[in-house]
């Protein structure tokens, strides 16, 4: 495959986001949106990846870097439209051999498919190939002025001519070039418009004069969605979704009510998993065979094992690792905890950094006490315990093999295997003394009400 | 602007609803119907309202006392139509000035903008203004014949020909007169038709009769939906939720699956805030800038302070303040309290009738023991107070600043700021017991299988 | 009504749906799809039922029995086609009076008015009566060759002409014949086509040929959807919530957002029943009169009585039993339990194995501890009980009428009626201490940080 360079132009402002946040670093399936597109050009076969960003957007930088560290950044300090944007690049495109994509950091669905669309043009021969889409309403949209599969320039949808406004093929967001092309052309670009800025999509024309051959590809308009606000957003998520869903029933995994499961990016399920409505999940979780996830659940980093019952109504979280069989029930949170196969925890429990093994039973109400104010620490339960209900597990401790820890205990010390550890006051009863009580109650009533 | 007094008709008996309830008190968005209609036509600037309830409407008239005690409520003892029904507030436009408008009651998507459409008719100098709105299927609705702008007539479906039915403009929901107009008309409608009642669209008639000038104003079909079943019940509030989530998203709000969040009509929304699936508001809420709703949250009757984290399954209610920065984690009830800033309850905790400082950090499994089986009682912690896992803090209680309670501990006397308290029993370990417990449990279960 | 016996196929073996499990098994409204075409031909007054599933359906055939015990199965050893799977039936239509019907069993949406779509078209004479319907697309479906009212042929899609597939009348699910009819045909069905198997629908060109009169009946679409896939089975789950969802709001149930509301076949809702957004009804749900549900709630297995208010987020299931103006409140579970009218429990409990009486109070973070590791034991509480808040309740244990049990108790012995009962430390407080213990705390932090 020949080398790709791709430029990502992320320095626009995207004010109509009306946030603080930069507008690409809003998350689609969890991910940015920039991401995405880095995703699609790497699966695309790009080698490197320039990233340009504005001045004030080092959380872009950031938060890019540690998703995909091989990232080179770059930084447009004045805006001074897309052509100037991508000649910041100017270090990697410099010395770059093969393709050059420049592409807009907008578009979270976009997928390497779209990439080749047009890097197949120029596998094909051409010098330049743009990626173009027939949308439902091409208003606004610059349209593709084309003589048979040739390209021969942009024009802005305020530029065109009444005539020119009935095209349907419009530009989306990847110009694709030969280096040396993109090298030679992108210098050539001036500031002649309207707004006074560098179009990047003057390369079209530019490269037709200079004698090059030009075309496009064509993609469907649902991969190529720019994103400028939160409604748009939110149809990006809404498009995502439905896809990830279709692709989930089709590896075999039923979801009762499709649209009421959200997922995340990376989100990896096995065959024959039964999903209820209403499940969130955020990045990081990978769910074995015939697991089922009852309804109500949110459930982020974890990976849980074969034949797994999950919820309703389970918070898992923090890094976990559910072994084959395990039940979690309703109103438990699991964070950064390894469960051992067919271990039991099935109502009202928080297990904070625990490690417990297997078969073992936590009864309901458990609470690890991970946390002293400053530091979090473990606790330990071996195979075969019996953690009692409503127990208090203060961390660090350990529970042995096949202990047992009476209900509504404090456990403070270590349980040996096997030992049976109380830590509970014992009852005591007064005979006829609730009717007191309640008088005494009332009595404080009527006082308040003086 | 010209005084204006709304006639709002709510007497009908509504049993397509096949509820208890009257109609016009089933809520949309948090909000009865009827009470969306008195807001939409104080939106107008009626600074007087007429309600018309039926005998058995006593709940309506609490209701919306309650809501809006400046309405004057009048009652329609006999169902006699609705023209009889507005001559009921007799004593409110007997003296009347400006603008008189009648509206039926059961419409709860009006708008003050509706009102207007047909006041503006009024302020350019008709006499009378209805207003009429293009159904998709006008069947069953009366049908407006016009003669260019003027209105000459609404004609019931029933009594309308052919060649009538086919007319697209039907009559909505708001008649609006000047006073005087009203006044004189309103006694002479007769019931000279098939049902026998006096219809108020009869003034349509008398008032062209009267050589009075008559006219119309158009609203959106969505606007104008009346109510009369559940189904159209749900179908009111999914439009209602559409019009509330756009309006977020355009104010820079995020609502990763806006299709799952839920708005009161008081819903306020700061910038910045990220809303996950599944979350529903009730009345009451009020949420500052850059705060996080997770998913399967349930709030109501809170402000929530600017950088707030809330949820995953969070359920709030009864009058609870937040600070900036608080965190509410999973399975945590907070009711009727004050929470300081930076205070963090992460897990399976119940706050009721609480005062909680700053910076303070409530263990998971924490239990306000608020209630005695009479009264209610208080919970004071101050500043900078850990209280350990599993506490049950037994109100009347307070705990001082920088105060501490072990895990597992019930408090039932006030901690003194920087104190330790304890409140558990220490543990006590068998060893080699458990075999024998389990050895018994087996022993059990076979004897009762005996 | 003539005497029906219905052979029901299901020997198929489903791979599009990418399971271990049979694909009839997989369930649409809590209820195996199969199991919808039993009750749709019960309906119909089938008195007897042949279900012919293949050589690794003994899970269907388990599950089936379960569900309609009269069901009789017959497997077919060899994938001989349609026509062989209905004459595995033999020892039952052998002696069938009436009128045999054979069914597809991967039809969930299937009803009895179905049935008698065909049925009455024997009744009016005819000998074979043919399910049809008209799909949207008719690409793949067998098409109706017919002359009038009379049925020719079924012409499978590969097999029919350009202007054959032209028709729009294309064969559903259901064959219809006079007993005799069957029982003399069924035998001269051949494998002379394409795939050398025995094709049921071969039976309307025999029927014609013998001279009989065969005719058909019409099903809307939605009735006869099949399922493949689990695509499909998510659609045919949407199209039952779609029906269910319609059917209660006419009944007199508010849905505040139906489509966020899941029913199961056999769910029943009284009157004036307010439901939130997010319920999830499992199996076994009976709801009286003027209940709330609250949002969240996962319910199954338990009836709930008038005027009761469940959620938000309440879990019940495994047979419990709600009394009247009962309230559940949040991040609480109820499992197999008895509760008397008026009864609260409001907060993060769980109530296993309880009998609880009315008018008791049951205290947040309340935990019946009902499990030793084997046995599960009952928790009984009695009238006008207050169950002091974080209550650990080990079981087996009585509370009497009129008790009261002290916050943080556990409550271990008997509990006789109008007694107070402790189970909790009392408290110890150690003034400054706080401090020394955060220093303890960072100092270990620093260690280990070292």
């Amino acid at each position: 495959m020949t080398e790709l360079l791709s430029i990502i132009l992320a320095a626009g402002e995207g004010t109509r986001m009306k946030s603080a946040m930069p507008k690409v670093l809003h998350p689609v399936g969890g991910l940015p949106i920039v991401a995405h597109v880095a995703r699609a050009a790497r699966q695309a076969g790009s080698s490197r990846i320039a990233l340009v960003t504005g001045p004030r957007h080092q959380a872009i930088r950031d938060r890019l870097s540690a998703i995909d560290p091989q990232i080179v950044h770059f930084e447009q300090s004045e805006a001074r439209g897309t052509g100037h944007a991508a000649s910041m690049a100017r270090d990697l495109f410099a010395s770059a051999n093969g393709y050059v994509a420049v592409v807009y950091g907008d578009h979270p669905l976009l997928r390497g498919s779209n990439f080749r669309a047009v890097l197949d043009r120029l596998d094909a021969g051409l010098d330049v190939a743009v990626l173009g889409f027939e949308p439902a309403d091409p208003t606004g949209y610059g349209r593709f002025i084309t003589d048979g599969e040739r390209l021969l320039a942009i024009r802005e949808h305020k530029d065109a001519t009444e005539e020119e406004r009935e095209i349907g093929l419009c530009n989306a967001c990847i110009l694709a070039f030969r280096a040396e092309v993109f090298r030679d052309l992108i210098d050539k670009i001036d500031t002649n418009n309207a707004q006074g800025e560098y179009y990047l999509t003057d390369l079209v024309g530019l490269a037709n004069a200079a004698g090059k051959k030009v075309g496009y590809g064509v993609a469907p308009e649902v991969d190529v969605m720019g994103v400028n606000d939160r409604s748009q957003l939110a149809r990006a998520e809404a498009l995502f979704q439905e896809v990830r869903r279709e692709d989930a029933m089709k590896a075999g995994v039923t979801l009762r009510d499709p649209k009421s499961v959200w997922f995340s990016w990376d989100t990896e399920i096995g065959r024959d998993v039964t999903i209820y409505p209403n499940v969130v999940f955020g990045p990081g979780v990978k769910i074995g065979d015939n697991v089922e996830i009852r309804a109500f659940c949110d459930l982020e980093e974890v990976s849980i094992g074969e034949g797994a019952s999950i919820g309703p109504f389970a918070r898992v979280r923090g890094g976990a690792d559910l072994g084959p069989g395990v039940h979690l029930g309703n109103f438990v949170e699991v964070k950064n905890s390894r469960i051992g196969s067919g271990t039991k925890a099935g109502h009202l429990s928080y297990l904070g950094d625990a490690e417990i093994g297997s078969n073992t039973n936590i009864g309901a109400g458990t609470i690890t006490c991970n946390y002293d104010g400053v530091n979090k620490d473990k606790t330990v339960i071996g195979d075969r315990v019996f953690i009692g209900s409503n127990a208090s597990l203060v961390a660090p401790v350990t529970v042995g093999d096949g202990a047992y820890t009476a209900s509504g205990s404090v456990i403070t010390d270590d349980v040996p295997a096997d030992a049976l550890a109380f830590g509970r006051a014992r009852q005591e009863t007064k005979p006829g003394y609730a009717p007191k009580l309640r008088e005494k109650a009332l009595a404080k009533k009527a006082s308040k009400g003086k």
